[in-house]
């Protein structure tokens, strides 16, 4: 399979020291070029000088540029801590000493994606009468042999030779050379590299090298097999605890086996993707849209893929929640009947062109892009400046949000354009939409192996007269002539078809041998048979077609729910500085797990019904809410609910009893106003549904400024 | 596993022909009792006469009975085509052939699923705050030894003969036994019995078979291995459509097995059900309830049990979705906080007493049923009320409903009470939720198992002073004493432990045995050993407790969604006479799939503002909706939305262009009425919202009639 996540690492380098390095190449050149010709040494020296004073600049700004990474590095553990502490989501299994790649999500983390999935079925599925369905986790052999999922959805794994712990073998050749790569730069930046025991003292790298590795890193999904073999017998790629060799590379299937029923003959695996559901359910789909294009599919549910080495958290796991739309269109009418809506959305577009000329992403508006012909057409134009309104209104950063366009070698076996919606985290840009033309693939393929038609027909307006080159055998002479081989020329005949039409090169092949008198063909049982115009007849033949027939088109966007949801945990922690520095997960409203905390200032009875007013009305509105009545003080309670990412809380205090005001404190600027209790419930309502927002709530009302108990 | 679904079949005999069955019995008494004392023949006869018109009486009965079940008869294959053409579910697979026991849902199935169980989140999860939480589907083999699964979760099947046809053991004689029941019943009221080709002729039956079949059919949950084997031996049970004999019965464990990760030696299942990722997750739900008692945990997920022999549609089938809440409960203090809120709801209870006695279930107050004991708590009467009002709030229709206590035979290995939500439908009464008292069972096993301690610590108000054995080693004695082998005297010691609390039984045992000299004992390395009082010390001291530690009882109720939601459609359907007869389901408005169709008289773009006026209207209210401009006539697409359940029908028509009123349908009185957009728009709104009913607004709006087109 495709590793479809991208390398991580560091962002792109400063301006000037790019300018700088290639100061120093120029520089080079003209330092090589004096000593060829024997120059001088006056004249030589100062170019010289010039050389080495240029290179300890590149030093020290390389220096400074770790220092400063080092110090705004994101603090993933503090995050993993809040999460883990919080209950977001935890390790599966833990107290039986868990299981690499498989996660619980607790209370938060399941409300969280909630929210998440609810939202994504608002914009996509109920905005667009999208057709949900939901297939079985479970999936026979036979249909995921079709798929080529069976043959070819699997990665290279590798052995320690001594220990036998087990490497996916990409992942190691990446690990083993970014590691010398960056040994190396700190080598020439004058810090020692952390030596390994036992393994021999890291040497600087020689120009050539370091560009090797560079263009392997670049390239590593272009070696298969032998290929990736000889890469790692050639770059004396290790285990990297042990150092010892590894073995030759193998294929390991992903996909969970089973035997469904009792018999123990029945193969199946656990779907790799939710797609081929969706595919095999396409009639029934098409007749319950009673017959109209383009319509489209959606699901969600499960995916399950038996990694290799899983890691990087949710990003890269065994079991994880999918969201997946099959967008069924005529392959000759891509444009998309709402494009109008979206045409004018700019967004970060990296096109395959771009990253082969190592340029950046480059912002445009998605009509100007379909124009230009960056992308393809206007149905996959139209999803992926969708998907990516999506993400930001679910509060993926924007500034660290791509769409990124897969080069010709990390595309799919089944697809003939793709993007994928990518975020950047402290793990690098992810992918976490995918959003491809499989063209008719897969409805091609089922359709072949099962003989079901998998077509739309569309009543054409006026019949077309088509002229058409078509075999017929002679029955009376055929059957007779080949006995009991017959069936065995019959196939060779069927594989002249393309669906139910003939293939008209291939019978203007056979009828060229035909002319000469007899043509000697190979039948499905492989033997030779020799075929003659009594036999068979090849004519063209004019015919009137009052329906037209054809295999859709299929856009796919293909939602990794967990990785989404990571990313975005990512984008929205912060750390408040104050007496003890605090995290908060600034999530807008509508995703926040919980939308409003409800508090009494302290234990009291009196407060009791107003906090049953607050809550019995943020019930009725529909709004999430918690109350939290221990006997923490009020300062903490805070800050446990903003480590849960709560917006707005609601504190009874002894002025509620008074005058029956309550506060309404927001996180992120823990600003507060005081209002009556119906008044506040219809703030924080217009604040979930986005109605109004926090600097206008502000605005209106005056802040109130509360003693602290 | 305990087959937790009850008997198919025919409900209770009618209450004439049981009475006429006693007679039948006492009258044959009478003439045995006169044939024994050789009674003369005109004493004898008049009896005789009257035993055989009695016997005449109830085959006219039997025969009329008969009739009559066949006339009312659900028509349950007019549903299912119905369900199947509407795409609410289809078998998975089915262009592959098929796979028993798998479906896909289609989009009105998977709105209806997806609304039932917002229903049951809101009802249920944010009711009662409950933590929600999405574990894993797969799970490694030591979690499910742990349960018990690994070992028990498995059905006897067995195999015919000759032709390797494989059945379920249980299934199988249950068929067989019942067939023959009927066969017999068909011959006693004259009518014959279908015969099978290749098997001999259906002979009448004795009383005394009769008696024992009706007696196995009722306990056959009490046979297993040899038993079962026996039972099929002696009663002559085979294969029915060959007649062939069959195995042994042999166990088929029915959890999925696969591998995870690369190794092959990392045994796992996908769940039999989602309960074990709640009980792994207890110490952290514990402390994300910051330590408060009671609270439940909730979970919505896939669990998958491979069947087999998969059979009655959605009934029973390899892979479906639950809904559980396990509920967290000091086992001394079973009562409910919020019993008072159900204490009067009056439901159908058929407790074991009842069972027994064969008589049928009794209405009761929850109240009442807990105050005499029939229900074990309150917490679990709660949660036995709160599922019946869920049930009937989503369309169940009450009378084919009640809550059947498990019989001592029938209990799942776990369980101290359990009570069965039972529907009634064409396949005959049916569990489709469990709510069992676990009691510590689970979190205790793990416990054991993992040493994690999942226990409650319970701040004490003053401390407990309780005098308790402990046994204490004497160190210095007692390495030297044994040496090498301390650790297998150690082993020993450690058994006398629960937990970490010395069993106070097992103690004084040991100081008996002590206190004559020297006590043998058996160390985990099965030697024997001696024991003196100079290597440990026996003997009772005081301790103060300030907290106190439980492991808590969980209550589980454990919904099998796909189950409500077939029977749920069997109690939606019926069919209007008509010209045609048209099948319609009656959903509540807040399950049904779509809740208004949105349609224009005509194809006419004058229509066409209108429509959108509507459309977004019902958006703005988050009313799922779906507009038909096809072709058809407006009494199809009426009759077409009828069999999808939706409730409401809004037309644009002619007037509607002149006054901007649209007509307002209701599905099962088919009468409407005819106002403003706006008006409309908000009654659809409150009829939604169960604000209002279609009563109410034909009792304030005018019945508007229309000339359909």
């Amino acid at each position: 399979m495709t590793d479809t996540d991208r390398p991580t690492g560091s962002a792109d380098p400063a301006p000037d020291i790019t300018a700088l390095k290639d100061a120093i190449a120029k520089q080079g050149d003209v330092v090589k070029a004096l000593k060829a010709e024997k120059a001088p040494k006056e004249r030589l020296q100062p170019e010289l000088d010039r050389l080495l004073a240029l290179k300890e600049e590149l030093k020290q700004l390389l220096l400074k540029e770790a220092q400063e990474n080092e110090k705004n590095k994101f603090d993933r553990s503090g995050l993993e801590s809040l999460l883990i502490k919080r209950f977001f989501y935890a390790p599966s299994f833990q107290i039986y000493g868990g299981i690499a790649g498989l996660y619980d999500y607790g209370p938060p983390g399941c409300a969280l994606q909630n929210n998440i999935l609810s939202l994504w079925r608002q914009h996509f599925v109920l905005e667009e009468d999208m057709l949900e369905v939901e297939c079985t986790n479970l999936t026979p052999e036979a249909v995921l042999q079709t798929s080529g999922h069976v043959e070819r959805f699997a990665d290279y794994m590798v052995k320690d030779t001594k220990t036998g712990d087990i490497f996916r073998a990409d992942h190691l050749v990446k690990q083993v050379l970014n590691q010398r790569l960056e040994d190396d730069t700190k080598l020439r930046s004058g810090a020692a590299p952390k030596a390994v025991k036992g393994q021999p003292k890291v040497e600087p790298l020689t120009a050539d090298q370091r560009a090797e590795y560079e263009l392997v890193l670049e390239t590593l999904d272009n070696y298969q097999g032998e290929d990736l073999h000889q890469l790692i017998r050639r770059l004396d790629i290790r285990a990297p605890e042990t150092g010892n060799e590894v073995t030759a590379p193998v294929l390991f299937n992903l996909m969970f086996e089973t035997q469904i029923g009792p018999t123990g003959q029945f193969k199946g695996y656990l779907r790799p993707e939710t797609a081929q559901g969706h595919f095999l359910n396409f009639k029934r789909l098409y007749e319950f849209n009673t017959g109209q294009m383009p319509f489209a599919s959606a699901s969600v549910g499960k995916s399950f893929r038996n990694e290799i080495s899983p890691r990087q958290g949710l990003l890269r796991v065994r079991e994880f929640t999918m969201a997946e739309i099959e967008h069924y269109v005529d392959p000759t009418k891509k444009d998309h009947p709402r494009f109008d809506e979206v045409r004018d959305v700019v967004l970060p577009l990296y096109s395959a062109t771009a990253q082969e000329a190592a340029a950046g992403p480059t912002k445009l508006s998605i009509g100007e892009a379909v124009e230009k012909g960056i992308i393809n057409n206007q149905t996959l134009g139209y999803f992926v400046a969708r998907i990516y309104l999506f993400l930001v209104r679910i509060g993926v950063d924007p500034a660290r949000l791509r769409m990124r366009q897969h080069m010709s070698n990390e595309m799919a076996h089944y697809a003939c354009d793709c993007w994928d919606a990518e975020i950047q985290s402290s793990y690098g840009w992810i992918e976490c939409v995918g959003c491809a033309d499989r063209s008719a693939y897969d409805l091609t393929a089922h359709s072949n192996k099962t003989g079901e038609k998998l077509v739309v027909r569309e009543q054409l307006p006026e019949p077309i007269i088509a002229d058409k080159w078509v075999l017929d055998v002679n029955k009376k002479n055929f059957g007779p002539a080949f006995k009991k081989n017959a069936k065995a020329v019959q196939g060779y005949l069927d594989s002249l078809k393309e669906g139910d039409q003939w293939n008209e090169a291939r019978l203007l092949d056979l009828l060229d041998k035909l002319n000469t008198g007899k043509a000697t063909i190979t039948g499905t049982d492989g033997n030779e048979y020799e075929l003659t115009t009594d036999l068979i007849k090849i004519e063209k033949r004019t015919f009137k077609e009052y329906v037209r027939e054809y295999i859709p088109s299929v856009i796919e966007p293909s939602f990794g729910i967990g990785r989404i949801l990571y990313q975005l945990l990512e984008h929205s922690y912060y750390v408040r500085e104050g007496d003890e520095q605090r995290g908060v997960l600034k999530f807008p409203a509508c995703i926040a797990p919980i939308k409003a905390l409800v508090l009494p200032i302290s234990h009291s009875d009196e407060f009791l019904p107003f906090i049953k007013d607050v809550v019995t009305g943020l019930r009725r509105f529909n709004i999430s809410n918690k109350v939290d009545d221990s006997g923490s003080s009020i300062g903490k309670r805070y800050a446990r609910n903003d480590e849960l990412g709560t917006p707005f809380a609601v504190t009874v205090d002894f002025q509620t009893v008074q005058d029956q005001t309550v506060t309404l404190r927001e996180r992120d600027s823990t600003k507060q106003i005081r209002e009556k209790i119906s008044t506040v419930l219809e703030i924080i309502k217009d604040l979930v549904e986005e109605k109004t927002t926090w600097s206008e709530v502000e605005a209106k009302y005056p802040t109130f400024v509360q003693q602290e108990l």
